[in-house]
Order: C-alpha cells, then structure tokens, then sequence
C-alpha cells in the first residue's frame, strides 16, 4: 500500500483544476454597468488591502513562533527539524486558501448581481461557481500539502510510517493557527462594519441597509469578503488538512502491531479523494431551468450535495475494505458521514425560519427586546442538545465499530482500544470528504450577499435585490448543512487529536501517565480548557463590540462634518472605515489567538502533561457546547429578524422588528466571530500541545 | 475521637437557639402602620400559599422517587434501608430552612421598613437579624440533620465507621433534590413576577417599580420571599450538609489504612461546630452607632464576617492538629477559607459599580441595547478566570497540602492520592464554616428589598425609600461574598462527590475502572454533562419566560378591564398575578429538575459507569463556569442600571436607562433563577449517581 500516497497528489491536481475550470466560468460573466464595476472595485481594492495588512501582522507572529521552534529543535525539545518548516508551509497554504476564495469572491459579487438581474437561476449560477472554486481550492490545496509533505518525508528524510505520522500531526499547527487569526480578525472587521454599520445607519439615521449614503457600507461588504470568504476558507483549510492528519497519527499507533500502519494511514488520504472525485460529480448536477423557483434551486443544491454524500459512501465501502481487509473502518466513515447530515439537520431546525424555533423566536419580540433576548439564548442553549447526542452516538459507534472495546478486561484492551480510537479519526475524514460540494454551498452565500448589497447601491431595482436576496437566505439555509459537517468534524478532529497527544507524550515520559478525570491535575485542567472558551468568546466579542464602537463614532462624525451627505449630494469617505476596521480587527485578533499557544503551554509547564489532557478535554466539549450554542443562536437571531422582515408581527418598522433588529446584532459576534472561531480554538489547543510537549515534559519533569 | 461526635448536636443546638433569640429581637419591632401591615399581610399569605402548593407538588414527586428507592433496596440494589428515609428527611429538614427563613423574611419586611423610617441603622438591625435567623437555622438543622443520622447508623444500626460514611453521603441527594426545586420553583415565580411588572407596569405605563397600582406588585414582594430567601435557604442548606457528607466519604476511604477513620470523619463535623461559635461571636461585632452612613454600615458588616472568618482559621489550627496529629489538612482547610474570600472579592470587582467592569458596561448602554446585552455577556465570561484561577489553586494546594501527590511513582501513591482528596473535601468545609455569618448578610438584601416594597407602596416618603435602597444596595455589595462561598462550595463539594462516586462504584463492579479521559465512555459523558448545563439553564430561562409572558397578558388586561386603577381609585387583582406566577413556577420547575435525576441514571444505563464519571466532570466544571458567567452578568447588568439611575449616563428614564433596563431584564432569569440553580445541579447529579450506583453497575454489567 505504501506506494499508493500518490493518489493524493493527483487528487489535490483534480480539485485544483476544476477551481480553475470553475474561476475561469465566472470570470466570463459581465460585471455590469460601471457604476457596479467601480463598486465592485472599492470591495476589492479594501478586502485587499485589509488581507495584506493582516497576513503581514500574521507573519511577524509566525517568525517569532518559528524562531522559538527553531530553538527548541537545537536544544532537542522538538522531534525534528521538519517541525518548524511544516509550521510555516500550513499557515501559507492556509492563508493563500483564504487568498483564492476572497480573490474570487471579491470578482463573482457583481458579476452575480448582473446575472440576476437577467434571472435566478443565472445568478445561483454565477455565486455557486464561485462558491466551487473557494471549495475545490481548499481541498486541493490541503490535499497538496498534506501528500507533498508525506513524500518528502517519506523519499527524501527516509522516515518510517510510525515517524511520519507522528511528525505530521504537528504540520496542522501552522495551518490551524493561520486560520484562527483569520476567522478571527476577519470575523472581528465584518461584524464591526456590519454592527457600525446597522447601529447608525439602520437605526439612527433610519436609512435601508446597504444605502450608498452609509459611510460604513463599502467596509461591510468588504467585511463579507475578508471574514465570511476568507476567514472561512482559512478555517475548513485547517479542519480538512487536520482531520487528515490527525488520522494519520492514530493509524500509526493502533496499527503499528499488526502490520499495517501503511494501509491505516492510507485509508483517510483515499477517501478524501474519493470525495474530491464525488464532489466534482454533484456539482454537475446543479443545473436548473430558466424559471427555477426558491424552492427548485434549494431542491438542486440538495441533490447536488447529497448525490456526492450518498456516492462517496458507496465507493468508500469496496476502497476501504480493500485497503483494511476488514468493514469496522467503513461503518465509522458512513457514522461520520451520516453524523454531518443529521447535525445540518438539526442547525437547520433550530435556525430556520420555516421550522417552529425561530418563528417561537420571532413570537417573542411581541414583549420586547429583553425577552428576545433571552429567548434566542435559551434557543441557543437547547439546540445543544441534538448535535452532542449525535456527536455521543458517532463516537461511541465508530469506536465500537472499529473495533475498540468498552470493557477493559479484554485481552489485547490496548490495541483494541487504539483502533477504536482510529476509527473516531477517520469518522472525522468521512464527514468532511465532500468538503468540496458542501464547502461550495457554504460559500456562495457571502458572495450573494454582496451582489446584493451592489445592487443596492447601483440602484439596479427592487426585483433584483428580490433575487440576490432570496439567493442569500437560501445560501443560509444550505449554510447550515455545512456548519454541521464543520462543527461536528472539529470536534471528533480535536478527540483524535487529544488522543494523538497522549500518545505522543507517552513516549517521552518515563512514569505512567494518570489521565483519570479523578486526578486533580486533569480536573484542574478542565476547568483552564473551560475557561479558555469563555475568555475566548468574551475577548473575541468584545473586540467586536470595541471595533464596532469606532465605527459607530466615525460614521456619526462623517453625518455631522460632511455637508450633503444625506441627500445624496457629496460622497462618504468609505475609505477611512474600512481602515478603521483593519486597524480594529489587527488590533483586536492577537490576544485572544495568542491564548490558544500561551494556555496550554503555561499550563502543562506548571501541572504537567496530565492537566494539558484535561484542558484538552475541557476546551473540546466546552468549545463545541458554545460554539453550537453562539452559532444557533446567531443563526435564529438573523432568520427571526428575516422572518418578521418578510411581513409577519408587523414587518420591517414596527417594534418588533426593533427587537428582532437588536437580537440579531447580538446574534452578529456570536454566530461570524466567536461561535466559529472556537472550532479551531479546539484544534489548535491540542495541536500546540503536542509541539510543545517535549518542551513542557521536560520542564514538568524538573517542578516535580 | 469516636465519642466526640456528640459535639455536632451541640453545635447544631447552639446555632439553632441563637436563630430564635434573633427571632424574639426582629420580632420585638412594630410593622408601623395599618396599611404596612396589611401589606406585609398579604406578602406573607402569598408566599406561604405559594410554599404550600410548591410543598405540596415537591412532596408527591418525592414520594415516586422515595417508592423507587424503596424497590431498589428490597431488590438488593441500594446499600442499606435507611437510604429512602434519609432522603426524605434531608428534603424535609432542607425544606425547613427556607420555610423557617422565609416566614422571617416576611415578618421583618414591614418591620424593616418602619425601623428605616427611624434611622438607617435600626433598619439595618432589623433586616441583618432576620438573616441571621435564616443563617443560622441553615446551620443548625444542617448539624442536626447530619448528627442524627450519625448517632442512628452508629448506635442503632451499629455500623461500622467506612459504612457510615459510605451511606450518608447518599443522604445529600433529598436535600439536593429540594433545593433544586426550591431555587428553581422560587426562581422562576420571582423573576417571572418581577420580568412582567416591569415589562408592563415600567416600560409600558410609565409607573414607578413597586407602584400600588401594579397588579403584579405583590407577586413581585412574594417572589423575592420564596425564590431569594425561601429558595436560597433550602440552597445553602444542601451546600453545607452536602460538603460535610462528602468529606465525611473521602475521610473514611482515605483514612482506614491508617485506622484514622473516625478522625477524619470527625474533623469537618468540629470544623463546623468552630465555624458556628465563630460565626456567633461575628454578630455581636455587627453594631453601629445612630448617624451611621452607607459606607461605616459596609464596614460593620465586613468587621463581623472577616472576624468571624479569622477566627475560625485560627481556632481550627490547634483542633485540626488535635484531631489529625498533622498540618496538612488545616492548611487544606485555609486554601479554603481564602479561596472563598477571594472569589467573593473578584464577584464583587466584577459586579459592583463602584468598579471598572460595571462602569464600563454602563458605558456602552450610550450605543443601545445590543451593546449592552454584548457587554454583559463579553463581562460575564470573562468573569470567569478568577474563580476558575482561585479553584484551581485551591484544588492542587489543599490536595498536595492534605498528602497527595501528582507523581504517579510514589510506593503508596493511591493512598497518598486519597489523602489529598480529602484535602478538597475539607477545603469546601472550611469554605463553608462560617456560613452561618455570611448568610445572614447575604438574606438580609431580600428582606430589605421588601421593605423597600412596602415604603413604598404604603407612601412613606422618599427618604426612607433611600434608606431601604441602601440597605438593599449594600446588601448586593456583602451578597456578592456570600456568592462566592456558594459558588466555590459548590465546586469543591461536587468535586468531592465525584470522587466518592467513583470509590462507591470500585467496590461494586468486578474489572478495573477505566477513566482516563480518552476512553470514548468518559468523553461522551463529558459531552453529556455539558450538555445538562445548557439545556438545564435553557429550560429554567425559558421557564422564566412563558411564566413572565403569562403575567404580561395578565397585567395588561387588568389594565384594560380594571377602570380607575391607574388613577389609584380601583384596586388592581393581585391574587391573580401571585396565582398566576405560583401555577407558572410549579409547571416549569418540574422538567429542569428531574433531569438532574434522569440524565445521569439513564447515561449509565446506556453507556455504564465510566461514562457517569465523564458526565460528572462535564457537569461540574461546565456548570461552574457557566453559573459564574450568568450569575456575575446578571449582577453587573443590575448595577450598571443602579449606576445609571444613579444619575451618570442621563440617569433615569435617558435612552441609556432604556438600555440598561433590557439588560437588567436579561440578567434577572441569569443570575436569579439559572445561575444558583446550577451550583445544586452539580452535585444532585452526583448524590444522584451514587444513590443508583448499583442499578446502574448492575444493569450496565448485562449490557456490555
């Protein structure tokens, strides 16, 4: 099996030729009248320059944290020298995946303005083609990095599989840490210029959101670009190539006795893809009529993500058991596929406004804000509910199914033990192997957004705004499917990751590890992860709110200073927003990310490696408990205020939809800026952990 | 030392006497006028009515559940017979506190306000010793409860002393159970009431709080009779008896090696007993002079609870040494004592205005609503890293300080390991020694609140009305030290019960417990256990909610149908609102809380005991977190609002006021009903899992 890895290779080369074939279709389309070309270029000129000046904040961090692993690689502390290169090719690949989704974004917004304003259908065409190439760039370029990398270390270092495997785990650090400061800063400046935006505009100056008039509205379509895009591009970047690898390490350690440590780490680089090849068939089926309605397009889309879901699971089934002789492992890839398919279902559920949840949300504004409020928390709160059952189930499944027992008084308990724990892995890598197609539907709808806010602004009619208009909220709905592949892989990604730890730290201790939540170092631990969470969340909101706040003066300022403003008569200064909230989310980003590296290491130094377990568990369930809460609860916020806005308990003006207005800012950090940032919160933690494991052994070693 | 533990009685005697000397004193005042006393009549008969039927409701779950207890002990799953009874007195004896701290509260209300119409200090006098009462009936029926039960199982059961403590730790899950129902039954009928009179009564028509001509106004008064006092006292009682107990389970586990058992089940009996004395000798501190201001009362009330608190560390050293022959365990008992202080400290930082945090979240009330409700929350979670800080020493200090050790080298690791564990168990006692004092100056706001009522509405004029406020305002400022004993109690005692759990389940399961944290058994409880802090905070809010809606529609339509009542000439239907709330409290506290019940039981039938432990350490330290996180965003929302209508930021009624108003609204469910509720979720959870240990080991055995 060993000389099958090429398959990677020429799976990543088909993704990446396809986001080509894909990018150079819409790039084919018109982009309009000039006014929508001259708009289209602002959003362009500012997502730029936004993205320059953060990727070269990120890369002064990146130097300090390579010269620190340089440093631990010559004292000894680090596995080998691989480690700090890995760490720094993730975060660009990370990065240029973030690059190429914003880069065709920024392109496809007013060319999928113009499309609708022919029809519906040309317009899905345009923002779904975009979306496919954000899709299939993220997967061929992890799928490159991951099967370039193997090779070098496999050909050139003359590594064996156990080394390679437990060298790579560490390569999703880079990736995983690029990505954070994406989601977050990204997440930081749209949600800023949304909530600026929204606060005076909507609300003070009692102007139509995206009006040509707000001084902020180029900066929030900018901030659909840089977070929505290219925070999110960044993120699944991370969660592929992390899924992967950590796979990769739990292979080598459960099968390492039976000989087979090659076929183990094959199977999650096969059916990743098996799902790239799946993912380019589904998108041919996303083709509809001239007269396509809402509901028609929504079908589509569905049967284009499902056929790829529903075919990766039936080539998946003779693949894996030809490479693992045996069916346990498939069960566990058809668990984690079908586990991404409930957990969408259920954040549609609770997120839609066509299921009973959001309306009862929507009911609630009849009493005011405060009982908004707290009803959208409370939803938030519950819709935990599904996706940690199912979450339960899929561990619990794929574990048994790969042949893990739960009775330690088993012969071989270990070894069984070990694959139960790959199976959990490689559950993972089934629910993201068609990350492709559900990526692509995931990321149209930001580009929907900003064709509508183009068309607002170009004056190009209420029809049009209409279409790009329900293109979005569809975007929203097929959004949620792909929030649950995201946040359910984060979270089996981060266990499998945890477990890699532990296996890791093993090595390098002479005593026996004591990982029973009974020990005081692990609960100690478990409540730092737990902490680490709410700082977490609460820093990154409060950069929201800090950033938002400039915003707000600024726009107030232009109001006042700039004579003419209001009727239309001079220009805003779009510029000096969008600047204001680069400088706001650079400013704000670097704390709260810095945690991820700064709260374990500290931690494990002081308790030791049995309290960065329990921290490690502590920040996994936590982070995924308010992850989904923040993101559901942002989620209905948005559709209760959509919902009323569509004409019900009084309709756009009324109380209510004051109320619905004041949920859904609230619903703005929690569901783009912290709710997501804290699934790669998770994975970072543990990837940190084992990098610096040797360091923090060491030391622990010396305190006790 | 087997024959001292006639000392508890003692204790339990002496608290109990000076409750009703302070009873006789706060009795000896007059209710003033006939309208105040027709008042606090219809005060008093609303909460008791509501207590009957709460009772009433409890009692026949109780029964089912005393039933099921009874089947299990004759089919061999529970230890011993007395479990069932045990339960049921607990939850009688718990009842008592609040019942016996409510009827207090009621008789003071009137009289505190009468007395304020004097001078600020004999308001003060009046209102402190009815929370003494409360304080320490709390802690007399608590070492009554406790020595009991201890002198039956030892001189009539003749059990032997590891027997006795194995059982009594079981003895925690009735008073458990009664306080849950009572935090929150009395949670949700007082938020309820107070949500909808001032959604109604301040927002919509305009009228001050606690105005006659508000329907809910009397429901409002009762509510903070059964859910602050009736509801806090049944609370603290569980917190108290259940940090002994559980002691009392890791003394005699860690100590029988040494045949140093009833030793160390002695200690936190005597620890106790020292902490009443103290506690008494604190209040005859609490005395001031006539032209007492605001601040020189704070002083006096911190004079009384820090000596009390000094005292009781230097008292409990030669004691400790006496009983235990080592320091260990008193420096166990110091992290303690320090540790609750120093939480207290933090809750205050964060919540009260006269701080940075509170003052800030005033400031963004200038941007609206959604910035307020950002705020809170952002101020909230960050709330979190003291306590969690503080905890964490406290846990590794009192564990290393009490013998154990982190090194799993060590010859007699185990039993050095339980030694340590004991040292948590004796920290929470320690924590909770003075309970007693810091009770009564944490009862005494409710009480002053009601007399701030009763000013009110019977026209006593505003400068008694300041005096009230004051009371009530201090009243927060010492009630956010008694907060953080409660809370840090909580965590310490569930941590302990957790580890009891796990020593009751070794004895009754053949093969060796596996509970490192990645067995898939122990993650999916983890899962689980966060999970029930969410959905259990989600379905009291939401309790909250429905009950508040079902008073909004009440109130306005007495305002609609009743002509004259806003011009004071009709009297409004109070009974209804007081009706009202008491069928909404006892219909939504039913759900919340048997899940405390269900959830655990039904995890390890399904997935055994391993998977119970998980879900323990999931519970406890998400819910710690997560109590924290409302508790203190609910605190610092009050006060940003009492800042603001302190005159900054426009004062009352500006646009600031509005927003702080919704927050405050927001953070009344938080930090009234779902935030304490949480502190005895964790550790029902726990007294709940061991009581049906055998059921689950038994039936989980057939399944695997």
């Amino acid at each position: 099996m060993e000389n099958l890895f090429w398959l990677g290779l020429v799976g990543g080369i088909i993704a990446l030729i396809f986001a080509v074939v894909q990018a150079k279709k819409v790039l084919k389309f018109s982009e309009g009248t000039e006014l929508m070309q001259k708009l289209a270029a602002s959003i362009r000129k500012g997502a730029n320059a936004y993205l320059k000046r953060q990727y070269t904040t990120v890369a002064k961090i990146f130097i300090v944290v390579f010269v620190i692993l340089l440093i631990l690689a010559w004292v000894g502390l680090l596995d080998n020298w691989f480690i700090p290169f890995a760490f720094v090719t993730g975060g660009i690949y990370s990065a240029l995946a973030g690059f190429i989704g914003m880069k065709i974004a920024t392109s496809a917004n007013a060319r999928t303005a113009n499309a609708a304003h022919e029809s519906l259908n040309r317009g899905l065409n345009v923002a779904f083609s975009s979306g496919a190439v954000m899709g299939f760039t993220v997967v061929g370029l992890g799928l490159l990095d991951v099967s370039i990398w193997f090779h070098i270390l496999k050909y050139i270092a003359g590594f064996p599989a156990e080394k390679i495997a437990q060298t790579m785990v560490m390569f999703g650090m880079g990736a995983s840490f690029m990505a954070l400061f994406g989601r977050v800063g990204g997440g930081i400046f749209t949600k800023a210029a949304d909530v600026g935006a929204d606060l005076v505009g909507k609300v003070e100056a009692g102007i139509p959101e995206d009006d040509p008039r707000n001084p902020a509205t180029i900066a929030d379509n900018v901030g659909d670009n840089v977070g929505d895009v290219a925070g999110m591009g960044a993120d699944l970047y991370e969660s592929y190539v992390g899924s992967i690898l950590a796979t990769f390490a739990l292979g080598a350690t459960a099968y390492s006795a039976s000989g087979m440590t090659w076929n183990a780490m094959l199977l999650p680089l096969v059916i990743a893809v098996v799902g790239v090849v799946c993912s380019v068939l589904g998108t041919f089926l996303i083709r509809t009529k001239e007269d396509a309605t809402q509901k028609s397009l929504l079908a589509t889309l569905r049967k284009g993500t499902y056929t790829a879901a529903v075919l990766a699971a039936i080539i998946a089934a003779p693949v894996t058991y030809f490479i693992m002789g045996s069916w346990g492992p498939y069960i566990a890839i058809l668990a984690g596929l079908v586990a991404g398919c409930a957990i969408g279902y259920f954040t549609e559920y609770y997120t839609s406004d066509t299921y009973k949840p959001t309306q009862g949300l929507a009911d609630s504004t009849e009493t005011g804000a405060a009982t908004t409020i707290i009803g959208g928390i409370s939803l938030g709160m519950l819709s935990t509910a599904a996706p940690i059952v199912i979450i339960g189930v899929a561990i619990v499944v794929s574990f048994l199914a790969a042949g893990g027992s739960l009775s330690t008084g088993a012969a071989n308990y270990t070894e069984l033990f070990s694959k139960g724990l790959y199976g959990i892995g490689i559950a993972a890598v089934g629910m993201l192997s068609t990350l492709g197609i559900t990526l692509a539907t995931d990321a149209y709808g930001p580009v929907a957004d900003n064709a509508g806010g183009i068309a607002e602004m170009s004056g190009l009619g209420e029809e049009v705004r209409n279409r790009t208009d329900a293109l979005d909220s569809l975007g929203n709905t097929t959004a949620a499917t792909g929030k649950g592949f995201a946040i359910g892989s984060a979270a089996l990604t981060a266990l499998a990751l945890l477990v890699s730890y532990v296996d890791v730290v093993k090595t390098k201790v002479a005593y026996e590890l004591d990982l029973s939540i009974t020990n005081p170092a692990v609960l100690v631990g478990l409540f730092v992860g737990a902490m680490l969470t709410f700082i977490f969340a609460a820093l990154t909101m409060s950069g929201v709110q800090r950033a938002a706040q400039s915003i707000v003066v600024e726009v107030r300022r232009q109001f006042r200073e700039i004579t003419g403003i209001m009727e239309g008569k001079a220009d805003p200064d779009y510029a000096s927003c969008v600047d204001l909230c680069t400088k706001g989310a650079l400013h704000e980003m670097v704390v709260p990310s810095l945690l991820a590296i700064v709260v374990p290491v500290v931690t494990g130094l002081i308790l030791g490696p049995e309290a960065v377990v329990g921290l490690l568990g502590g920040v996994t369930v936590t982070g995924f408990v308010v992850a989904v809460f923040m993101s559901n609860a942002g989620g209905a916020w948005d559709n209760a205020k959509k919902y009323i806005e569509a004409g019900h308990h009084g309709g756009k003006g009324s109380d209510c939809h004051k109320a619905a207005v004041i949920g859904d800012t609230v619903g703005d950090p929690f569901k783009d800026t912290s709710g997501p940032s804290l699934n790669i919160l998770i994975k970072l933690c543990s990837t940190v952990s084992i990098v610096f494991s040797g360091l923090v052994v060491t030391v622990s070693a010396y305190l006790f």
